[in-house]
């Protein structure tokens, strides 16, 4: 059998299994089982989904319940059955599966007689070239994402200085809580949902995915990240601002200076055809350049310590990663930017913006204003 | 090697993967690798989050980020290199793993010359029974979504009915959006979020997981449906009301008593030992005998379609399912009671509350008013 005639087999829950949703259409909490076969792919769902699968899936896709496809009620449990059920119907025996699937559903299927191999990762690589369907609901997210963020952004430059610094708005604390309450809020009526917001003040911060608690003081760095998700079509987006209300220590205005240049330098590197690696090194160069080392490689590490983007589609973090790793940009990538710079004794400071690649280059998704000292 | 002594490895986000949360205590979005030797628990995270990692991890888990085992840089991005850099570290030849470990990763270690064998299911038996410390967390996110259904309620209790039966609230038209956003804030404060909400009137709700859009009307069934997560330990919440404004159509008062009358009948059978089955066959007869037949296999079915209930933890739907699998019930165990009816004719009627198995039977985790004709 040629590599190019053998069914391809998934297994997951949709929500979580961005191959599954990209591919069906179809988006559930719980697992499904998906055949593509050359001429027509079959999703088996739970009977309950049926109905709701059948409105949802992409032209081509034929739903089936296990009922469709096994007499026995107590065999209609395992989705092991769905599978084995649907192979011996479309006489198939030689299955090629993702690399994530799951290793007890594979040893299950060689023991009934079937061939199980690994396809080529990624299985889907289109995944990674967004149509302009795509990028318009990636705008639409990141659009609810800026929002939310001018949101925080001004509750944080309406607030008041206590006497100890502590920032004060309406008669209460202006706490990291209160800021991811008020994010809620916007995302929600945006419908879009952030499962994590980061809002980390000060040493918090210095851990780039700490989510932050507590009260807000002035003069420390405010890390914000928003990466909310679409509640219609899944679809994620990702936007990083680094403020200070008042005035910023000098230290951390230098590391605000030197991740602004490095952000623009990493905008002006992207173009098809190069490397990811090279933009994440000209990231590393500049950082260096202005002084700010990285050190350490576990609980000590300080300095610009994670890549200097990913790729966003149906999964916050995909393919391809602006880091070392191999591979090159091409057109219809969108990618994060965001360079940042973390240490325990100033916190953290981090600009992100999600840009698609062009042929012209970098091209935003959407613009968001570059605030930093926010001076009331 | 003993069955006992055999060292487990398990793969995943954690914040996808239950086992992961529950056995380290830490939460990410991105994959951590977790080896259990007998004596020590090893956990291998990206350098950036190392330090978030020790600070959070239970006792007795040691954090390594891939830096720490593994020499050359271009080789730290690929889990197999952590993976089989620690096994080599602690001498160790043979793994088990769970059911949903990686097919890719398991091809990989082997062709490395480790062994790896499935572990029996579940691999944590225990986080099926849950401690008070979990039942506290529990209640904490049942309370969130109590609170955001009173809310959806009282706004749904205020509307006034225009002469086309569609509901109406301060100045503009109710929509299922609307109510979802109300839930939203609620959860906010609460510190849960929801990444799905259902709220779904008339014909939508005849589809179990129907998210629910549009205007709502009066006289017609809504089934809203909230099951939130908390933000800060994971824990799930589930909770679904069905409230009509107005007066309910005579057959669906009927499915309404029905309903809740199945439900009243699984709470008095749950009790230790009590088979999971036998609950769900209780509930069935019930409704039967209401005269609620269920029919068809597929796009047609109609009736009583899904499970009695799932089990709640750090996964929305986990061990034990109430339904027709073996198994039975144990103190501790915390399950979803939810019969529902859903006739494409009249819609859905769905009633669920949470409750933990305790030595006298079934204790709710916290109460709830059963709401049903909303009359203003």
């Amino acid at each position: 059998m040629k590599k190019l005639t053998t069914p391809l087999l998934l297994f997951g829950a949709p929500h979580q299994t961005p191959d599954l949703r990209y591919v069906t259409g179809f988006d559930s909490m719980d697992p499904v089982v998906y055949l593509q076969c050359p001429r027509q792919g079959y999703l088996v769902v739970p009977v309950m989904e049926v109905c709701r699968a059948a409105r949802k899936v992409k032209k081509g896709i034929c739903v089936l319940s296990p009922a469709d496809l096994i007499a026995q009620r107590t065999l209609r449990r395992n989705p092991l059955h769905w599978i084995t059920a649907l192979l011996r119907e479309k006489r198939i025996r030689r299955v090629c599966v993702p690399s994530s699937f799951p290793l007890g559903l594979a040893v299950g299927l060689k023991r009934k007689g079937f061939f199980v191999r690994l396809a080529p990762m990624p299985v889907f690589p289109q995944r990674a070239l967004k149509t302009s369907g795509e990028l318009e609901k990636l705008q639409q997210v990141q659009c609810g994402a800026v929002r939310a963020m001018q949101q925080a952004v001004a509750q944080i430059g309406q607030a008041t200085i206590r006497k100890d610094g502590i920032l004060w708005l309406n008669g209460d604390i202006l706490t990291a809580e209160r800021i991811r309450q008020g994010i809620d809020k916007v995302l929600s009526e945006h419908d879009c949902v952030a499962e994590e917001t980061i809002v980390a003040a000060g040493a918090q911060g210095a851990d780039p995915h700490e989510r932050g608690t507590g009260p807000l003081r002035a003069r420390e760095p405010i890390v914000i990240d928003i990466f909310p998700r679409s509640r219609i079509h899944g679809y994620w987006g990702d936007l990083t601002r680094t403020v200070v209300r008042g005035r910023a220590p000098p230290e951390v205005r230098r590391m605000f200076q030197a991740v602004k240049q490095a952000q623009a330098v990493a905008l002006r590197e992207i173009r098809p055809a190069v490397r990811l690696s090279t933009v994440h090194r000209k990231v590393q160069r500049v950082l260096v350049n202005a002084g700010f080392v990285t050190t350490g490689r576990g609980t000590g590490s300080e300095g610009f310590i994670h890549n200097t983007g990913h790729g966003l589609g149906l999964a916050v973090h995909e393919y391809p990663i602006l880091g070392e790793g191999q591979g090159r940009l091409r057109v219809g990538h969108v990618v994060t930017v965001e360079p940042g710079l973390y240490y325990r004794r100033h916190g953290g400071v981090r600009i992100e913006d999600v840009v698609v690649v062009t042929r012209h280059g970098a091209k935003p998704l959407i613009s968001c204003p570059l605030w930093f000292e926010l001076k009331g």
